[in-house]
């Protein structure tokens, strides 16, 4: 029998709403000990940026936002409220394309998606809005510091949103900040099967890990923060998730 | 302490090198059998397309390819050889995009990728190239319906390629095929964390199972052509992954 190596992906459940303040890697921990999870060296922590943002406050008030004139004519052309569509241009760097009730934005991160990351869902109920975190790789690096602390584990951890994309339909998740792996895994100079020498191969690991991380982790009402991925090989090198972004240059699409 | 189900992907090792007219349902229950997975009910089996594309003889030689002036001509554009270029557009529906080295298409089925899906990786040597399945679909439905008469098991099949995106670097796993399971999940109408109505949530979940095979997959020399899903939960009903294409007049990026 050949040796293989399984993966699992576990979701971290009972992990209460963060509210301002609240220290992630203890959030984290409360419900990684709470599902009976034996966090371990080498394991991958992935945390929605939802569980992040609150605990960074990173919450918007609707009632304390006064929409520009330029808000309130892309509101008329995207039917969303004058107020959100504020915060969208307050978060945003560029704006891309306007159509079908979103605004794609470049935000001041680099990261292209829609709405420059604000979002209605889970951000605390109708009168609120969630924002991306500032420094995602930052935070990333924070959590993984604090996990180190409370539970004497060398983890990577991987920040994640739910982001729709060109050409396909459905949102995945997606890697917006990360500490302790490279996320990009460069394959160029390796053999494929029959030993011809890949040219061109790069994988986006931290966008497969948060991918596979969302099956298990959802959005809805029965939704789980933070889930932790054990026995996956990973490049340890400590680069920033802010490397995946494509430069300008390089994009097609732009 | 609180009920965790977790998920594991398991690699299916020790699948030999297709050859044209290969049963792929047996290659990958030999390889199931070799690398000790118990294959059940409800398990989603995860099969690059180069493994069921050769099986299905969509290799090009490249010997027999004459180039027309217009791949000659591209082919100055983007430093390949014109007869992968000939071949490219023979895939190809529509171009989008050209630079970089790659040829953006519209391929006949809808999906948009680089050079139509055709690759010189895996596709057995220098001397030949690997296009897509004429219908990665129905090859999901032949090998689910296969993997039930071999092994009695009602599984999901969902058939992935590795493809680049525009604003992000790094290729990550997608499902261009799929059967016994639906592609995307809806959960508009479902409330988020704090009971508000998601209005425009759907996720992509086969593309999100690609991507977690694709962590254990890879595509070079220890390559990995399948992987087997457990403790998923999904909707079983029979869906193809074209649903997943975005029709170009909702796409902002065509």
């Amino acid at each position: 029998m050949l040796r293989v190596d399984r993966m699992e992906i576990i979701p971290v459940l009972g992990i209460g709403l963060a509210k301002e303040g609240d220290d992630v890697a203890e959030l984290i921990m409360d419900g990684v000990k709470k599902s009976g999870i034996n966090l371990e060296d080498g394991d991958v922590v992935v945390v929605a940026h939802s569980l992040v943002s609150k605990a960074e406050g990173k919450i918007v008030k609707l009632d304390e936002v006064t929409p520009s004139h330029h808000a309130i004519h892309l509101a008329k052309a995207t039917g969303k409220d004058p107020r959100h569509v504020e915060t969208v241009l307050r978060n945003a760097a560029k704006i891309l394309r306007i159509g079908h009730g979103v605004i794609i934005c470049e935000t001041h991160h680099g990261f292209v998606c829609a709405n420059a990351g604000v979002d209605a869902s889970n951000s605390g109920g109708e009168a609120f809005l969630i924002t991306l975190p500032d420094d995602p790789d930052e935070s990333a690096h924070r959590i993984r510091s604090g996990l180190r602390r409370l539970a004497g584990v060398d983890v990577a951890v991987v920040i994640t949103d739910s982001w729709g994309r060109p050409f396909r339909k459905g949102a995945v998740n997606v890697a917006i900040g990360c500490s302790g792996i490279n996320p990009l895994l460069d394959l160029r100079g390796r053999k494929d099967l029959y030993g011809r020498v890949l040219r061109s191969k790069i994988i986006c690991v931290a966008d497969q890990i948060a991918a596979a991380a969302g099956l298990v982790m959802g959005e809805a009402d029965e939704g789980t923060p933070a889930a932790v991925v054990k026995g996956l090989q990973y490049d340890k090198t400590n680069i920033p998730a802010r490397t995946i972004i494509r430069e300008e240059d390089e994009d097609l699409f732009r």
